[in-house]
């Protein structure tokens, strides 16, 4: 198989990052960024980018390249429409953190057919091109999405980019990574604001934090309208789970205060946690993209933590 | 000031760490450690350390050692019953977390008068002897307590033993250093375990779990026995920040369920985060340890975030 071109829009933290992996690993590989900044950025350091949105699809209509959206969630209806005006055809995926809502996007501007969800969990507390990396991806869970409309030969385009990006791939449906992403990541996004604020307000608190305070509130450094985006876009999955931690602390304020004692939660998050330390990520196998069930199949398989680190077989390798 | 001999008792993680900075910074230092594994790993690895409690504490009282209270914190009685028995008037010390609990428990073993709390902040999520590394002090935050009743002669001596180990002391009244303990660790030991626990439950979170799940509940691998130690024993700090989380919570849920926003939250976490960022830690200077008003003056500094990087004058260098 021919590795399909790609075509990045929004060059920032995810977008600038993913150019250059795709670029090192050998794909033709173009961008397009509103902010002409961004732009001369990328291009003074050597990647092919433009400020022109509707040159920049031209071209990827013309090369049939695979085009990734990598713009903030607010800026994805615009920029759907312009794929859907001179792109409608293309291979279509995207790395925004809450994929419900992106597929109910694409749906809207009619390019369902072609689009295959992606997300890369991967970041810093950074944004923007310049704090962009070729080796962010390196080792980092990429979700494809295998909702029942995805189409083989996309799913297989997608695949190959995060595996060329140094990702493994993680199956799953949009609803159930949604799921899990309110947990790994937008709840905890909350609760570190919180730490940060409360740490604020305690005289003394600043001057005696060390390490274990910097890990658990690095992502409170995040910008705010980035968090805000994943969180308010994903709050379905989010207010459950809103919910639980509320009640978990209010049982242990009770046991604290009644009691004396934090054993319940102390211990249950312990053993929760080292789950999470042996949890292993072994090598999917057997399972043909296209066959029948396809779909069902990887979703499982990812419920079950096999992922895949080379590519599976597909309807452009038989 | 010729240095005083250390004499650590307990040679865990702490223990077992403070034992080898020690060394390495050319002080005589010996180690008790109740068990006989914990005493031979020390041995096997050149340390000065012993099983006998008795004939580490009569070494302890001949030399005039500085003794350093190492063990956890259900084991402090039964060991401070052991000094006041055979080394009641070396100078005291300890490197546990709380210490309104410690001071209460010195107070009571009737050894308050040569009695200074100290507070290293710094650990690992692993624990023992073999844990341990006598770089673990380097650029920590070592809280040394400045209460009403402390003795300039035995400050001046911890704060010496906590520069000796590569930390930076920070003066701190055992109340106010509590409430600062439990903002900024206790209670985040707390939300860590609580989001282990909720990830646990959701399907494929642990397949997607990148760095900042792994960072942000990296302190609910703590051995529980270890966290319960810290927040049981700090209950009267840790039951108004645990409401207050509680409180900032709820507020959220309610602003994303009824408005589809958490910008509130959000946007303080994030100032507070960057407050944080942007702490720096000048050196104390033109403080002379037991002139009248010191603990005050020292007390107030290490509130407005000064810190002692070389030691200051005193009773012993005058």
């Amino acid at each position: 198989m021919t590795a399909t071109p790609v075509c990045v829009l929004g060059l920032g933290l995810i977008g600038g990052s993913l150019l250059r992996a795709a670029a090192n690993a050998g794909r033709t590989v173009f961008g397009y960024n509103r902010s002409i900044d961004g732009v001369q950025a990328a291009t003074a350091d050597g990647f092919d980018a433009s400020a022109d949105i509707d040159a920049t699809l031209v071209r990827a209509a013309e090369t049939g390249a695979l085009i990734v959206v990598a713009v903030p969630m607010p800026a994805l209806p615009t920029m759907l429409t312009h794929v859907a005006e001179i792109a409608p055809d293309n291979p279509l995926t995207d790395v925004i953190s809450v994929k419900s809502a992106v597929l109910d996007g694409v749906r809207e501007a009619g390019l369902l057919d072609r689009y295959v969800g992606g997300h890369p969990m991967a970041g810093t507390a950074f944004s923007g091109w310049a704090a962009g990396t070729g080796r962010l991806f390196i080792d980092a869970p990429w979700v494809v999405s295998v909702d029942d409309h995805v189409d083989p030969h996309v799913w297989s385009q997608v695949m190959h980019l995060a595996l060329d990006c140094g990702s493994f791939v993680v199956p799953a449906r949009s609803d159930e990574h949604d799921a899990a992403a309110a947990a790994i990541s937008h709840l905890p996004h909350l609760t570190a604001e919180a730490m940060a604020i409360i740490a604020s307000d305690v005289p003394l608190a600043f001057a005696l934090a060390a390490g274990s305070f910097r890990d658990g509130t690095r992502v409170a450094a995040t910008a705010p309208d980035l968090v805000r985006a994943m969180c308010e876009t994903n709050g379905p999955e989010l207010l459950p789970l809103l919910d639980r931690t509320i009640e978990l602390l209010t049982e242990t304020r009770r046991a604290l205060a009644d009691g004396g004692s934090v054993a319940e939660l102390v211990e249950a998050g312990h053993a929760a946690r080292t789950r999470y330390d042996s949890f292993t990520r072994p090598n999917t196998v057997g399972i043909v993209i296209g066959e029948e069930d396809w779909r069902d199949t990887l979703a499982a398989s990812g419920r079950g933590g096999w992922v895949i680190r080379s590519a599976l077989p597909g309807p452009d390798s038989r």
